[in-house]
């Protein structure tokens, strides 16, 4: 009976945050401002992949960062201001991801007239944050190398619900077991067209494809 | 107003759970076998130190394993009953964590009389996980070198709840940024006497220390 309950209420949260979602998708279109909900498990290198992509594209871009975390610690935001960008910290209090409302306070800490893309690092964590809708131009997922090469057999609602895939720290490939094709050929199974790039962040390796790859989306982002 | 009721409803299933945990962890206790619940992030080598446990320690203890699983996926459980012993998967269904009637479920499924040491296997993510009792003798975090040295600030939930911290993959120290001074004193400030074991599964580096913890605890257990 309880069990019954809890799932009504769960329904009725979710298709609050989808309304919330398409608000926050409203609102970011009348400003012009692209964003990209960032996921992955805890260390799949989500903050070095977003200060890679200011290194590349803050000269194209003006670039707001909203840094999801389950504690106050601020180590991802510190990170972001100190390149001089807006950076803006959701603390979900011990909970296992964003949600649509907690994106619209982080929007409204921000400037949105005054930017053009605005990155969000959800809660490390390849379950939960794959619920729950944004409202963000693109969902984005951040694997890496170590993590291991069966985690789209695992994972594969957070592998089915995003619009690309970033394959990160191909520079451990000599050192770790990792299978590309397995990988792959999981990925495949789930998300038929999802476009992937192997990048390194630590040596930079594969980034020009991704950058290529954001300036075709803002494109698209523009025009529609 | 939903979200108060929302937050009403969590709280009876933690009730129940905690309810549930207690029963199991009698089941356990009266069936003379050892329990640790093993949590950690996707990929940091949950089950790889199962198979080591069970390469060290089978001829000591006869063991059984619980894997739970957020798909229908048995890589991991497939690994286990390839070795001979018995395993069991809760496919949790998409659920980010294990709860105690699922534990209840997976030891309805073993013969319990039969075994020393059942190792169960968490959903693989630092957040959840850490809030559902299950009723096992102890709380197991496996943490992993590639995953970054800032984790037990960001993930303080998980770090404070359990008994033992695996600290895996250091054959990687040479190849990713990762300051141990850092990382314990995180560790240390949420969970001061918290034991650690800086392991590698590949190598087989620092198990011997972890067999002799393990030893000395299901001593404690028996004479509990």
């Amino acid at each position: 009976m309880s069990q019954t309950i809890h799932i009504n209420v769960i329904e009725n949260i979710l298709g609050a945050n989808d309304q919330i979602a398409i608000k926050n998708a409203s609102l970011l279109k009348a400003n012009g401002v692209m964003t990209f909900n960032i996921m992955a498990s805890p260390g799949a290198g989500k903050t070095s992949f977003i200060l890679k992509i200011i290194e590349k594209l803050s000269d194209k871009y003006r670039i707001g960062v909203i840094e999801g975390d389950t504690s106050a610690a601020t180590i991802d935001a510190d990170k972001i201001s100190k390149l001089g960008l807006p950076a803006v910290q959701i603390n979900t209090g011990g909970d296992c991801h964003l949600d649509a409302n907690m994106l619209r306070s982080g929007l409204d800490n921000l400037d949105l007239k005054s930017l053009d893309l605005v990155l969000v690092e959800n809660v490390g964590n390849l379950v939960c944050p794959a619920a729950f809708k944004l409202g963000t131009y693109k969902n984005i997922l951040v694997a890496s190398i170590p993590e291991g090469d069966d985690k789209p057999y695992k994972y594969p609602a957070m592998y089915s619900a995003v619009d690309a895939l970033i394959i990160n720290k191909i520079d451990l490939l000599p050192y770790v077991p990792f299978n590309m094709d397995y990988f792959i050929s999981g990925v495949k199974m789930l998300n038929p067209d999802l476009v992937s790039f192997p990048i390194s962040c630590k040596t930079g390796e594969g980034m020009d494809e991704w950058v290529k790859w954001v300036t075709s989306v803002h494109v698209d982002f523009r025009s529609s």
